[in-house]
């Protein structure tokens, strides 16, 4: 008997600081129901996971029952792949390591993984978007901060401790802009949304040169605003992109000496940009990639829409889930 | 019926740009018979695997036989695992891609696997040496260029080309020392040897104070040269150490956010320096990590000796090695 048709569907939760986004999904990458609670509602980590099973209970008996479950699969901050635990995660309310992955075995009875943001994005891409069928690439995740997923031999890299792939915080410009990470010069400060933020400030100061960016206030400018000025011709918003592209393209050209990926997958809000972003990235990966590497890794945006990426990373995880044991 | 006992030996070849060395290999990693051969003095490809496959044919006839062979592993510049090919390596004499794995099987009836030199040395490390048992580290190769093997989940990182793991080719001074590469600032132009002793000539040119290395030509300082230099105490030999170590654990510090091994394994010329190179390198990895990663993986030294590595680490390609089809 197939077990993948006994119990057709997973589960994806999403955890961020502010909203927990659940859904069941199936097969196919179709995210058949959904919900989501406030993160940051309660106070107690026993609380919260009572609110999040209680939520699924609801879905469940709504789409067939929890016996249509194959497994769970939670995308967190600091999140460990091996012990199943989100450990010391600055934005969430709960403090130290939490046993997460255990508490929604015990309350649902359904196996349970649990991996960071941006290795569940890796494993959706891989599932359902644009890395189906490629068994080495690096998913780059350009949001708030900037996150990696490395996927090598088909397999996420966790490493020896379950952390691995923090590309975000290698170093691109030593000594370079101060990080929330305690550091200098991570990629995080020059690529994230905040980074581009930074960026549009630091440019519109330098110059007197007109811009449509004058004005937003200078704190929220997204890499949206930015794009929507590129496109009306806008010359410090495209010198905005060069110069963030470049930076990119610099990391991925010595990311992809690590471990030569068939592919680059970037995604979230400045995956966005087109060609804005995408022509500096691949320029100063040209420029810089080592000479026997030159032209053989491709470069694309991911397949996931933003909106329901979270949750289908999430729930690719829990595909590859053994039954738990009685 | 065990075939590792039927077939109790493998071969180890390393070619490198002036000499060919290939030794009968046991289980336990000790060298039963060894032999060389001049890698320059055939001007064909053709004449060189005559050359090496008469030499091994003879080493077999004196050690019961080919029979007892069950694989030969090679390492090679530029060597591609996938295709068994080395392809364009500007040190040997025959230009182009060489079909080398294929030339010694269809010459010997030996399954043959290639890899590029520090690849071997971490699949030798992984059997023989430091990294026995470990599922995730990088080996790091200290020579004449730096080299790099990157294995994560117990497998050598191959990439989807078969070129992965050129870390000795990442930026880690951008617009730094000009490379061999073509491109500027790699990490090895600082902590090869050859970037030792130009950091020696830097050194004692900038400076005037008195140096046991001012006795020696400046272009030939080696690594050996500044660690007996620093044993004695001499300002400007600690001073190189320092200044490399401390480029090197920086480099060393990205690299853990990429794969978060248990250990970095050191090997070659620097790595017999002991303290002298091991605390500038580990204080550089402390003051440089990511916080969570601080403290977890293991600065290591390679435990295979430097006259046995590249056979020893050629030839544990070649445990994992099927039998060829008849």
């Amino acid at each position: 008997m197939n077990t993948t048709i006994e119990k057709p569907y997973v589960v994806g939760i999403d955890i961020g600081g502010t909203n927990t986004v659940f859904g069941i999904v199936d097969a196919r990458g179709t995210i058949i129901a959904c919900d989501a609670v406030k993160t940051a509602a309660y106070p107690t980590v026993d609380e919260y996971a009572d609110a999040v099973c209680a939520g699924l209970s609801k879905l469940f008996e709504a789409n067939g029952g929890a016996n249509k479950i194959k497994g769970i699969g939670i995308g967190a901050p600091n999140g460990n792949y091996y012990s199943g635990t989100i450990e010391f995660a600055p934005n969430l309310p709960w403090k130290g390591v939490i046993t997460l992955a255990t508490m929604f075995e015990k309350r649902l009875g359904i196996p349970t993984a649990l991996t960071n943001d941006a290795n569940a994005a890796g494993i959706g891409e891989m599932t359902y978007g644009a890395a189906r069928g490629m068994k080495d690439f690096i998913m780059i995740t350009l949001g708030t901060g900037v996150g990696s997923g490395v996927v090598v031999n088909g397999q996420m890299v966790y490493g020896h401790d379950g952390f691995a792939g923090e590309l975000g915080h290698t170093i691109i410009r030593r000594g370079g802009r101060v990080c929330g990470c305690g550091r200098k010069g991570c990629l995080e400060t020059y690529c994230s949304a905040t980074g581009v933020a930074r960026t549009a400030r630091e440019m519109l100061t330098a110059s007197t040169e007109s811009s449509l960016l004058r004005n937003i206030p200078a704190e929220s400018i997204t890499s949206k605003d930015v794009y929507d000025a590129a496109v009306k011709g806008d010359k410090i918003a495209i010198e905005i992109f060069n110069f963030t592209g470049e930076i990119l393209g610099e990391a991925i050209a010595d990311f992809i000496a690590f471990s030569s990926p068939e592919a680059i997958i970037l995604f979230g809000g400045l995956a966005h940009s087109g060609d804005f972003i995408l022509k500096p990235v691949q320029k100063a990966i040209d420029e810089n990639i080592l000479p026997i590497y030159k032209g053989k890794t491709k470069l694309l945006f991911s397949e996931m829409k933003d909106s329901d990426a979270a949750v289908l990373g999430a729930s690719a995880l829990a595909w590859e889930l053994k039954d738990l044991k009685a």
